[in-house]
């Protein structure tokens, strides 16, 4: 059985997790979001790599780098989800699958938070769940790299 | 710790899951999800309830017949998801937190499937991972409902 | 001077009455409404009958059943007001008077509630005033009942 | 028990009632809803003033004065209803509850009668039974002013 | 031949004609128009008033009082045409036929020009000619007046 | 030659046909129009088979049971064209060809009649000739049939 | 009982039938569809007539020369289905009863295909039924022709 | 002082006017409006041509041709009026002044008769007085081409 | 220097502030926000006039007489902001430069409050500030005006 | 290597070409941008023919007719741009790979000319380059014609 | 008294000021600006500090490090303005309040200016004044500042 | 004969160009196209640069250094073209001519990839040669520059 590697991406804003809006965040950092990822993935014997970045550039040049290096991406593309064609072209152009996330349910928000440019390039999405939304990305990770690698 | 109850509802057509246009949805049966679940749940000390029906009224009284027996609703509404207010009505009237689960990734389909009227009034949304959706529709569950009775 | 015989009908949800969202629909239950409707009706030697469903097929088959057998229906089609175009068939097909009655304001809420489908083919409509909003419908089908009967 | 005191206000070209398209109104002049209204409201015990205008301005600064001296204000705002935001505002700014009524069955009518912007700011809306409109907002602001008046 | 009466009623800011955007309007001033209308129409043998106005109301109060006084109303709503439904009601509730004329052609202005909520009410729209347009309006108010005079 | 099974489906209020609405459906009953395609099918050596429901559960059922057992459906959906997207899944899940008819022309009512949410999934669609609809239906439905048998 | 007559329009590009995009509208050529019609005409004793034109001018004037002429026109008005309001006005201007047909599921198609300017003129439309849709609408016809004639 | 000559185009379908729904547009034919304008403009003095045609590029190539020849068109587009951009770059590339007329109120009529895509590029608009639109649309004729000949 | 003069004109129901819903527009009065401006005004030398009205065709008469009289506007159109195209027509039709004020920040409230029809024909708009938007807006008028006057 | 032909659409009023709206057309004539095309053909030993016309019925038998006789389409469509699906249909109907020019940037020009209904069924699309347009198509052209020739 | 910090920041292309469209934005130049801005701050003994980006990342950098270290942003976003959900996002995670400012008046310009993105999550909106915009601002900034320090 | 400088940029993700998406874009790689180019313009005696990037801020940059040094710009700005108005307003603020180009005919993919937002300020625009798109571009460009440099 092949090790795989899972790449987590953060976008604009996240870094601030804890502290923006708690009333809708929750006061996890994005800290302890990514130590509870990489502990939980180690359980799991995957490597586990995590990137946030305010500059869509930066996000663009990691999605085409991760193709052929890594197994998974999740993505919580935060404000970039509305408008960044950019980032959907990128996750389009690779073989790696993506799974979008969302902290909050974009659904109960501002209208404009309901339309996602990413989601159909996509494999799924999931939102709502606070910061679990990662960890059960992770599960759905899980089932996708496992299933494709005929495991 | 108290004994958990999910109650997984299937709206109309996915009693014919298997067999009715394979390229979307793959050739799992419901009862295939349902078992798996089921054992899945067994594993986790869980009770596990599943009802399908094509009847809008069914899956509205299930949904209110829920509150206060079950601690997690997971609502698969198929095509009740764009339409029934009535279901939206009836899962905002209860305390029962649920969670909204596709086989496919409803971005990637017609237009109309892009938006869910019962969205805005569950926890959090879940698409796009075939049969698996459930799975990690059931690991969200546990993190809700271990969260919520403070285990 | 022919006694006059009134339906009144209550959409999905509404035996949630006094449990479902109270800051909205306040405490009183459906049961509470329809005897005070049932008591005030006698007081004025009219016939009183009410059906809950959650079924449309029900309230379809109830509104085809009440053609010449009721003089007026008082009707609360709850989230059906918005889609449900089988209802808004039925009662365009009976010579019946119908009116249209909500307990909330529906233009303070979502906007998907502003919009009725039913009420273009019933005599007018009253929203707003908690229970007291089928009361004021009373008043208002003794007023249509009388003067059609030429009283 | 407090004396109640209502204000019936009538909007643009509501004077021509009775003799305006007839098919629509019917054959009932304002003075004759008016007569009908105080001799009602004489019977009721409460103190009645009904004022029209073809002027905006005048409805504006009669809803304004109304504020600490009626208890509750029935309104036809006839053209004003789609487009006037300062009824609205003057409407929004009192504390006296506001209901609004129409004539006709607005959604039978041209679409752009369908939209009433002072609705969102109102108790409640009562559209449809023609004069017998007024009457029927009669009974619901009697439920609305003993009701605030515990009595 | 029973002597007409044509009443032309000029809407808000029409007073500045001749000082206001004259690349839009020209620089003939509305007594200019008032005073080639009147002594066109006392060649013609028809009685002529006019009125302008700032104030909607001043305009909805002149239109009801032309009912079984004038033969004919020639109305520049100005930006009136646009949004008053007061106007629009009040020309739809008397029976004296009204003539819509614009100076400029109001399809190649802003967008939310090319629209007029009168223009339904209305025999028919003249637009474009500058002051000429209400001298075209006039020829078409006689041949109106003459035509249901069966003269 | 295989004998040829053809299953009839009448959505909601059409069991009021020739009651309803005359001037828009005609006084031809359902049972009439069922038994003149009783009587067609006879001569043609089909079988015929009829449903009618005002419940769209029952209409779902229906069509997924006809997989296997007809060689086509004639489905009037009636008020369920504009919203049952179930019925849309049910009638793309199975493999026997479907028309849908409507008594009127759809065009010529209400613009929200305009659209159907089952045309995409049919093989064609017939309306406008009243209960000829129905029979136009039935030699679409042979040419469909016989031509797939290779007849 | 007099003897019936037809007359068929085919609009632009029909001409190409058999030859354009066969996977849309399959390899029968106009000239077969032609005689086909022709040949069912004659063993029904209807006389048969048609023209194919890319120039929207030749079908207005075909269609106006129809009145008094023919019994029935069938048109598949093709691109000009979409925008050609000279077409509707013909169809609406004269007393021949007419028939909308297409070849293919309009609904399945791009949808700028899915409106058309004609349908509101026409008795009723047919689509989806490839060459037969002629043939099915020659059955309409009969029914409406020989309805009308009272046979 | 120069001899004017004015041409009249007359669009798809108007030469069926007397015949087509009287109850629009009336009982006089084309040719009597022509007999009319002609009689009118040769008691002014004024030359008169006048073609009607249901093909776009006849109307197109007399637009074209009318440049350096004519000092005025009127011009009735009929159905054209609302999607013959070919039309309107015709209108638009002459320097002849164009008059747009109507015979019915197009604002009285379907909604997409409303808009007119030659209104922007001609100097006025007549729409509403029925056969009386061509003879307002002379006056206007006169006034802009003895005002441009500085007579 | 020539001494400069400024008009400030408040819109509908401006005259309730301090009393209507404090919570949006804080508890300063129209007297307390003039009687500073006058303050102010006269610090740097300015005269200051202040203007009220509920009517519109009141504000109408006010801006027209300023044309040549005041050096700069500042308005708060209040309601009239969202549809008074008269008022529109008015600041476009005079030579006084004007500036659009607003208590609160239109953009986080109402839908319809976003769209101003009078801010494309001022010269800037300022909102958000609460009362000290107005001062906000003399900062602003006294650089236009001293601009102007090239001091 | 095949010799290549080269079959050149100008739409309608593109005969006017240096005489309409130069500002934004310039000078030269379509004989002049034939002349040139014609000499450039010939020094890349290509034949050209070219086709102007105002009758949307001529293009549309001219496409039909150049499958199998020419190598690439290169066509203005002009006015017909916005609205002629027949030209579309014929353009989608043959093998000839077509290039749409303008002469102008369609996207500076008003909103309805930013969208062809040819577009998606053309090769490519070139605009704003004056009648340099055509020879860059051209250019394009070769470019289509050789690749596909292998050569 | 605590010593205020105010920061400035300008969008993409603001660097080009003065040489960019002077039509729309006037000579200054944007170091002018600062210049002006920082001796008006140095007279009001507030510190300034100022920002010019056309990268959307360092603009979110700088919102998110201004937390906790200054007392007010003027924000300039210049083109992001419009679709800058990131901007957005940092603006509402930080307490210091901002003001939006823009040098022409956003609504006299392309459909697309009209509306902001950010103008919900900041305090107000000041457009219109050319460079004097962010003079305003600081007037603005000042009355915050000092009003919530209780000054 | 002064030398001709070309800068062509190349938006998000077309680094991958060859590897993304084969079936849309072709398998020749940016460095193919740039040679391709660099050797075009070394015979043409054209002095080339390119510059790809993923950050909208560099080719921002990019673009405002090319005012005064390059003489033309040709520039495929991918996913930024639909979404970056900063590209747009730094392309509007320089004086050197740009041209826009796609691989792909953008009107036969996504909705969302029709509407260009910086169309409106180039010169012209030219999709769907694939790579030959560059090419045909320097051929326009070789025809602006000359024309502009009048030789």
């Amino acid at each position: 059985m092949q090790l795989k590697k899972i790449l987590v991406l953060h976008g604009p804003n996240l870094n601030l997790l804890g502290k923006r809006e708690p009333h809708i965040y929750g006061s996890t950092t994005l800290d302890d979001i990514n130590e509870g990822l990489r502990k939980k993935c180690s359980e799991l014997g995957i490597l586990f790599e995590s990137v946030q970045s305010n500059y869509e550039g930066v996000l663009v040049d990691k999605i085409q780098a991760a193709d052929g290096d890594y197994n998974c991406i999740i993505i919580n593309a935060a404000a970039f989800t509305h408008y960044s064609i950019a980032l959907r072209d990128a996750l389009a152009a690779i073989r790696v699958p993506a799974i979008e996330v969302h902290l909050s349910n974009i659904h109960k928000r501002e209208e404009f938070r309901h339309h996602s440019v990413i989601a159909p390039v996509v494999v799924g999405q999931i939102c709502g769940f606070g910061s679990d939304s990662y960890f059960v990305a992770l599960e759905a990770a899980c089932r996708i790299m496992y299933r494709e690698a005929g495991e």
